[in-house]
């Protein structure tokens, strides 16, 4: 009757890329096929302390469980020494309502369910032939978004765009000894890859939509909030492909919806990305392809399922 | 660095019916002052399991933590052997955001706010020389709210209305245990009590206002749905005085929005429970007084932070 909690390490010694890769992409191909619940979230903001705290909630349609994720963010934290993100995630039964487990991943089965959409995602739009990808931002998201896309294809140099040279060498140095050959770049240079990802939070564009060669795949995944912004308008006006995880929540608050209201693109130009994920894209060569992804709540459930499931065996 | 996590054991060998009365006042006063926070919940419904589940959150301005509380209600789940409700209460920093404990309540400490909300509002609104009690509702609330008025007053008699003799007994076999003078009673006899307090899941009302004596105090406590009904609307057209824990939530789904939809109470005819524990009221003898309790989250919080702090001392 004791309340199973597993902690952060218990949880790294279990988990495989391939069980978060495999557990995403079924979850990806589920909600595209609208084979998931999710309940609007529950949000709360605290100004004083700089922080805000959001609860998300998620299942796939006939599966076992269902999970309640608690994730904080208070920005003031590093003045205290202690991260600026806090969370864990509730598993509980969608069959009897009790609850299974407590997750207490700090937060880590958001990062690698993110990191694994977007290595998925591109991997399934970039040309076959690609093998240079770019990742702008220097931070955790940027490094699992490489190493991940790595298990998925070759890649033969990863350029890092960061807004100091100082952390581009670091996540290149990282890199480097995850077996990787790791280069800092400029936005121009880094925007020319076949492969691109974009990891940040910022709230205007990171790169040059006209710097994009024909061929080159873009993923953006740092757009969570009406304010924030990676990919230019216009780059979505130069695809001929645009996936979103979620059209709904990437028109409210991806790159997609920037561009839709900048009239660079239409509202309904976007296909599912679990779609892709099911057959191969049948893709020409010089088209240049964006997917957006804002994160799916009904992936939280299902990797944390799959999760638990490890932890019990 | 491990997260600490505190099960029902642990919780009721810690927490006194003087902590959570204490607690629960300061709570309920905080709400009625505009002191509180309790964002929208989140809700989602399992039918084919029967099921359904709320996460409720809030805090009590400017205090150190706020709370998210999950909760389940699997309605088939007697006929596996285990109980229908289930949950637990997440407290959280509000200065970090970092998930202080998790108490493995199982539920318990909602239902002690609720008992302990009843009791204080029911002793406040009651004539001094009032010392009849009867309890509609024949469940652990019905007992709760019972034993609980007892230890703010004095309690000559407990009549008990349940829809069958047999557990109307039970409960007056539990009471008895307890010191308290108790026997089954039917409606009408039970109407006519001094203190009246409704414990049900009603969807029609349980008591005729007609038998509902001058000078006597009604507090409803089991009307939660928009659906469910305890307190008819003629009695709030008797009452003289009408409190309810959170107006808005009183009119969405309280016995309180029923009469003001039926034509017999105005709208803005109810005052904030909490008003009435700061000054004892001044109440007309021959008076009928009613109180509509809904839950008020905020007092989730407000709990659940004085028993994780009784716990870590």
């Amino acid at each position: 009757m004791t309340l199973p909690v597993f902690d952060l390490a218990a949880i790294e010694r279990t988990v495989t890329s391939r069980l978060v890769l495999d557990t995403v992409q079924d979850g990806l191909i589920a909600h595209a096929e609208g084979r998931t619940g999710v309940p609007a979230p529950l949000h709360m903001a605290f100004p004083e302390a700089d922080g805000d705290c959001h609860v998300k909630a998620g299942w796939i349609t006939g599966s076992a469980n269902f999970t309640v994720k608690i994730a904080t963010g208070f920005y003031s934290n590093s003045a205290l020494g202690i991260p600026s993100n806090h969370g864990l995630v509730c598993v509980v039964s969608a069959r009897t309502g009790q609850i299974r487990a407590v997750l207490d991943d700090r937060g880590r089965l958001t990062a690698w369910r993110t990191a694994a959409a977007g290595a998925l995602i591109t991997h399934a739009m970039s040309r076959p032939d690609a093998t240079t990808l770019a990742v702008f931002g220097t931070g955790e998201q940027a490094r699992l978004q490489a190493t991940w896309l790595a298990e998925l294809r070759t890649i033969s140099t990863v350029l890092v765009h960061g807004r100091t040279l100082h952390r581009a060498n670091a996540l290149c140095e990282q890199l480097r000894t995850q077996g990787l050959n790791a280069r800092p770049a400029v936005a121009q240079d880094a925007a020319a890859a076949d492969m691109i990802i974009t990891t940040t939070a910022a709230t205007t564009p990171v790169l040059d939509a006209a710097h994009v060669h024909e061929g080159a795949h873009v993923t953006g995944i740092g757009t969570d909030m009406p304010h924030k912004n990676e990919l230019p308008p216009a780059l979505f006006h130069r695809a001929q492909i645009i996936a979103t995880d979620d059209h709904a929540q990437c028109i409210h608050h991806g790159d997609f919806g920037h561009a839709i209201r900048a009239g660079t693109t239409a509202q309904n130009s976007d296909i599912a990305a679990g779609e892709l994920l099911k057959t191969p894209l049948d893709r020409p060569a010089a088209a240049i392809t964006v997917a957006d992804l804002t994160g799916v709540g009904a992936l939280d459930a299902a990797l944390a399922s799959a999760v638990l499931d490890q932890l019990l065996q």
